[in-house]
């Protein structure tokens, strides 16, 4: 499809913001008048650097308060209509977004507004441009494509057509599904965005809060579907206000619209395998992911040690040394952490750049090679490490904020990949083991502008879905926290933002960046004896006021026993109706970091979320 | 009155909020239960701490979803408030609240509701404590005042009372008049709480967007002033869940918190002087301010050079050497700038914080000590500057931010304070005369977490009045502005606060510190004139692009040959209703500060802010 954005998505000047879309590979833009009227040049200029660049105007937008208006207004707008004609001429724009009228002064008259919007088309034929008819949510008497169709279908003219934008019907809860009956040819342009779901009138919700398809909790899939199945082959476009987009640097927001409409397309494509009037991307199908094979730390000589007193501590033994780099590996029960300290690797920028930090995640995969195709085709990058004689390649691609995952073959087994690059020699440090299993989950400290990004790369590259998308008090300001994960829980990842720069997770990120691992869940089967053997071998953890367990009591039904080894312990605990989550949370080391180890009971869907206010109450009093 | 605040009101560890709050002069908290649950001590040891600092523990809160239950609920939630009633004996909190339900279990049965109120109220006075019955603005079947009181009579207990929050009634457009009808014993706690008005769910907007009174958009005075009338002589506490506060340092917020309070109770007290239950705060009267005598810019040597020839291309001359200082004073029409390069100085000590910046402003009053009396009385410190000998002493205080504001006695007219402490003698230069007549405004570029604070100070010390709230794109992120004046309109300060990092705003601040003057606007009776001859001095404008002269045809009628001259001279222009603005901004000098020149025609009463993008994506594109 011809893939388009609009100019008001993005930060930064006109000139900016078009050398962003260009490099990111979109086809065209919909211009934004507020970035027209600021811009120091004319319209022919613009028309040049947009072709220079390789990209059409498909749209000028937006022009307000037209149809259903008494006189005087309505030959005034057909005047102001004029002079922007006069622009889209000189720029090569060969449409105008006419968004419904939302003037007190426009009255209720489909008729009128239908015989004004012909007037339009006339005046727009004559200099062989289009006039695309949207209904906004807050439309004052056309709220609804339906509404804006009638009006279209009674206008009759070649040159008026409806647009469509995803936010306007899916935040009202309208049914796209009228949208197929529609002749396709009568759609002249096509507007998807997403959003989360929020509580608010939707004008404002419109103006801030919208995001890229595949970053909120819209069904963009089945809106898109409904206008492919309508015939639609215009262009594909994104017409996103969000406070933060207009923060972020450009060059990131145009490699995450593009990422969103490879990934609508690749998920509308297969619900249309039966009709397939434009071509659609086609990328390699999600991998099949099974969890965490290995967790590398970026360190000095200095911190390896360092690293090496505290995994021990958390029963950890020392399994390997790698056969050509200053590479160590720890292993307890499925879990195997890499600490990497070899000079001039990957692995010592980051640490130079962020201080002892994870700097990679190895991902357990059915089929490495086409993960990766995945992921490029999806705009990641794909990462090469040299790789010493006889060691294994393991494909991997960088995250958004620069670490890196791999996907580990699930064909080698819980060790092939171990004994290939490693020589492997037990520390004989098994009596310490603490009954630490498997990594539950790794939480992410992000910045806020990193949030949508990460949702969506997770989605459209990895395949995981997110969950509910919480608030938390830190002592200084709110936490954001959402969890992804893939369908068999497998692989979970949390990604955690601070609202405020003031809390623990800002100060963390401001020392190692944004995009870092925060903390590192590693699950047991129970939880009381790993504490206690965690406890002996010298681990420390962040201690609970007894009040919390006073307050548990009278929240949740919990037997007297449990709660009182839980309180001995500082084990907080959280219930949903499908089952229990017991969890502690050991003393952060160097850079912030901590680790959480977590006993799942039944089929407990969460990450205790709720109780992370108390960690975080606990570390602010320290 | 008993002077209170919830926890929940400011950022820290509970026990930094309680120093912060006692530090402020507050008699006493309500304490939010996630504070005690987090808080690493027991009930008993609270209750110590807040003993040595001087504070009361007013009321415990909240207790939820109480009243209106099905069994096995209600008997669970008793045994709940048995175990909150054994901690409000141990920490000595008299009062706990309860607030109407919001669990979709409850049912809407008002007799079942008292009866189970009553029963609460029972177990509570068996220990002598009190229940307090809140209307939730979200409760499922009680969500006003009204019902709540109903209940509570029906009830009929000597232990259960109404409290009362301003946010739930005011946030629902309910009419407060009832509540002075209300007995005032039957009231037994008042929570005031400010809000701006925003369309929103009310939930959401009451967790993250209430403000102190008087920084906010509701009649927080008459809600105050009906509840005085019911002759309540209880606690007057603060409730305020905000986003910004939970960040902001928390010393600041309380001093904020209380100095709300004081202008709560002085505005009250204006409207009652009839009936007096209770002593209400009584400070000297909002001063009579008439515009700006000075703006006091901070240098060294070098800077002041640069400065000098800044302000005489702006038609400045020099007129004076202060007596004893290395000070110079500079003027146009009414207009006198001081640039102060004074060593070991306050505006050294500026000078070297935050480079060349605006340090003081000098306000024109009737009665300066009367202004700093109100000022001291409403928590702003006074300064006291040290004075030559036949100097006059212009009393200081200091503004949020730490610059000063100076009151000149109006009795010494438009010289007296210059003649006293400088040594007049004109450069000669008034040949430069650009026609500048006076200060419009100034405005200020504010730190996210200061605009509260400067809505308040501004209206309780300096008696302004804010103004609309307005949303302007920056091509790196969102403006927001809100002018403040008095109601003669000779004092105005628009202040801006920058949403994201990297506006120019933003970047400005980073450099001069929260609380900098952004830029000085000064008047003229001819804009076209004047800006000739100040571009014939040399000054340099802020180009704007031809596009933005199009446009402006398109939306408003204006003679053509108008238009024509200021496309010509590069002057924007606004129109409202009751006059028009034309304006124009020089380009910035060192620190990001600059000019604006501005011509009102007819009674104009805002700021051009819709010109304010064509500035910014002016200065972006450079």
């Amino acid at each position: 499809m011809h893939r388009s954005i609009a100019t008001v998505s993005l930060s930064g000047t006109l000139r900016q913001k078009l050398e962003a879309v260009a490099a990111a590979g979109f086809d065209g833009i919909e211009l934004f008048e507020a970035d027209f009227i600021n811009f120091k040049g004319t319209a022919a200029e613009l028309r040049r650097i947009t072709a220079d660049l390789g990209l059409t105007i498909d749209l000028y937008q937006p022009f307000r308060d037209f149809e259903g208006m008494p006189e005087p207004q309505f030959h005034r707008s057909l005047e102001r209509a004029e002079r922007k004609f006069d622009l889209m001429e000189a720029m090569g724009a060969p449409m105008v977004l006419c968004c419904s009228n939302t003037s007190p002064l426009s009255v209720n008259d489909p008729a009128l507004a239908a015989a004004q919007l012909h007037e339009l088309a006339e005046r727009a034929a004559r200099r062989n441009l289009r006039v695309g008819f949207e209904a906004l949510a807050w439309g004052r008497h056309t709220s609804l494509y339906g509404q804006a169709w009638e009006i279209v279908k009674e206008a009759n003219h070649a040159h008026l057509g409806l647009i469509l934008d995803s936010f306007h019907t899916l935040s009202l809860k309208d049914d796209p599904a009228g949208i197929a009956s529609i002749p396709g040819d009568k759609i002249f342009f096509l507007q998807m965005a997403d959003a989360p779901l929020l509580s608010m009138d939707v004008l404002q919700w419109a103006r801030h809060h919208r995001s890229f398809p595949g970053q909120g909790d819209f069904d963009v899939v089945g809106f898109f579907e409904q206008v492919l199945r309508a015939g639609y082959t215009g262009p594909l476009s994104l017409e996103i206000f969000n406070d933060i987009f207009r923060e972020t640097p450009n060059r990131r927001t145009a490699v995450d619209a593009m990422r969103s409409l490879l990934y609508l397309e690749s998920e509308a494509r297969q619900r249309l395998d039966d009709v397939e009037p434009v071509q659609l991307f086609s990328p390699p199908p999600v991998p099949a992911l099974s969890g965490l094979s290995f967790i590398e730390f970026a360190a000095d000589e200095a911190s390896a040690a360092t690293l090496s007193t505290l995994v021990k501590q958390l029963g950890f033994r020392r399994i390997g040394k790698h056969r050509s780099k200053a590479v160590t590996l720890y292993r307890e029960g499925e879990i195997n952490l890499i600490v990497n300290a070899q000079p001039d690797s990957f692995a010592r920028g980051r640490f130079e750049a962020h201080g002892t930090s994870v700097c990679a995640l190895g991902v357990r995969c059915d089929d490495p090679l086409a993960a990766v195709g995945r992921a490029t085709a999806m705009r990641s990058q794909r990462h090469d490490s040299p790789v010493g004689p006889n060691e294994l390649r393991v494909p991997a691609i960088v995250a958004p904020g620069g670490n890196l995952i791999h996907f580990v073959p699930e064909a080698l087994g819980a060790n092939g990949l171990y004994e290939a690059d490693f020589i492997l020699e037990d520390d004989g440090a098994g009596a310490n083991d603490a009954g630490l299993q498997r990594i539950d989950h790794v939480a992410l400290g992000l910045a806020l502008d990193q949030l949508d990004t990460w949702v969506l790369f997770t989605r459209a590259v990895l395949g995981l879905e997110p969950g509910e998308s919480l608030e938390l008090a830190d002592p200084f300001g709110l936490i954001r926290s959402r969890g992804v994960a893939n369908a068999d829980r497998s692989l979970r990842l949390v990604l955690n933002v601070s609202l405020s720069q003031r809390t623990r997770t800002a100060r963390t990120l401001s020392v190692t960046g944004g995009g870092a691992v925060h903390h590192i869940a590693l699950s047991c089967a129970d939880i009381f004896e790993t504490a206690a053997k965690l406890r002996a071998n010298g681990t420390r953890f962040v201690p609970i006021s007894d009040n919390y367990y006073d307050d548990l009591a009278t929240r949740i039904d919990i037997a007297p026993e449990l709660l009182a080894r839980m309180r001995e312990a500082g084990v907080l605990f959280d219930r949903s109706p499908a089952g229990d989550y017991l969890h502690i949370y050991t003393e952060s080391f160097e850079g912030g970091l901590f680790f959480e180890v977590a006993q799942r009971v039944g089929n407990y869907d969460a990450y205790g979320a709720l109780n992370a206010p108390a960690r975080m109450a606990s570390q602010a009093q320290d």
